[in-house]
């Protein structure tokens, strides 16, 4: 079974070592990590013309439609919530109907965490726009869509210097999914 | 032709008369403008026994797969990068293969908007990763997803306080979408 690994982890100083990090982890339970920085078989000759960005995305979404289930770093990236690229990998697979894995260093729940992002207390920011409070982990697209593909969403409570290097939580979401 | 009109919007004080105000903008074009906030016709009558967070999850996808597009607004919210939800629903709607349009409210490049929120001036942030520096407008799945999907990007410099209310960019994207 092959499982697309998204996260932010592709922004760390060593994102190949991790990317390693993270396969070994899958390889140890019987699957196949795949990684938004593996080159992809047989990719288009015509994609060598266009921008890198858009190839890395046209790539990044061939990945995940090579796979059969994805994994998603959901620790909160520059702001209250996943980082957007894992956000949109997430939808596209579940679009696919497969299912949707997540796991997150930081059990915070989100409306905690938009609380202290935008620095007030109530139900609104300082835009007068609604704090998202359903109890959740992230924006609720992103829990119901674990929820709905009979994923798991697996949380830490990293220290915060440890929350961008931490496997704990990765391969304990690794290891729910073996058992399942 | 009915498109999806993914955004934050959801959140701002009055959402049914931002909707609304959405809405108007699409039919004086011609086209049938969904809200997530709208009922779904025909709703599984089994989706009563879920948590409202995970109905609406739900219910926002079967919006999404009834339109023929999707138009995000991706001004930048609570961070760099656009809201997560509205990420999720376009990375759902490109892989379902019809084309995704964005417009947003800011037109500074999301390598500048990262590197101000993370308080830097070089390639990586505090924590050591990499500031995603390509001239987009957000993360490469985002642009990249929009694309490839023949979709178009529309961006418009509103006044800070405006940025929430401002439909010029709106307006102009969906009479691109008509122009097609």
């Amino acid at each position: 079974m092959r499982l697309y690994l998204a996260g932010p982890d592709v922004f760390l100083p060593d994102p190949l070592a991790r990317a390693a990090a993270l396969k070994a982890i899958c390889a140890h339970y019987g699957f196949i990590g795949v990684s938004p920085l593996d080159p992809l078989a047989g990719e288009p000759e015509d994609w060598t013309m266009m921008p890198e960005a858009l190839r890395i995305a046209r790539r990044n979404e061939a990945h995940i439609a090579s796979c059969d289930a994805l994994v998603a770093n959901l620790t909160p990236f520059r702001g209250p919530s996943a980082d957007a690229g894992t956000v949109f990998e997430l939808g596209f697979m579940r679009a696919l109907g497969r299912p949707v894995y997540g796991w997150s260093n930081d059990p915070t729940p989100f409306a905690h965490r938009t609380r202290t992002f935008a620095g007030v207390t109530g139900g609104h920011d300082a835009d007068g726009m609604q704090i998202e409070d359903f109890g959740l982990a992230d924006n609720l697209m992103i829990e119901g869509a674990i929820h709905a593909s009979g994923g798991t969403l697996t949380q830490a409570a990293s220290a915060h210097a440890e929350r961008w290097t931490d496997l704990a939580a990765f391969a304990a979401c690794i290891a729910a999914i073996r058992a399942r």
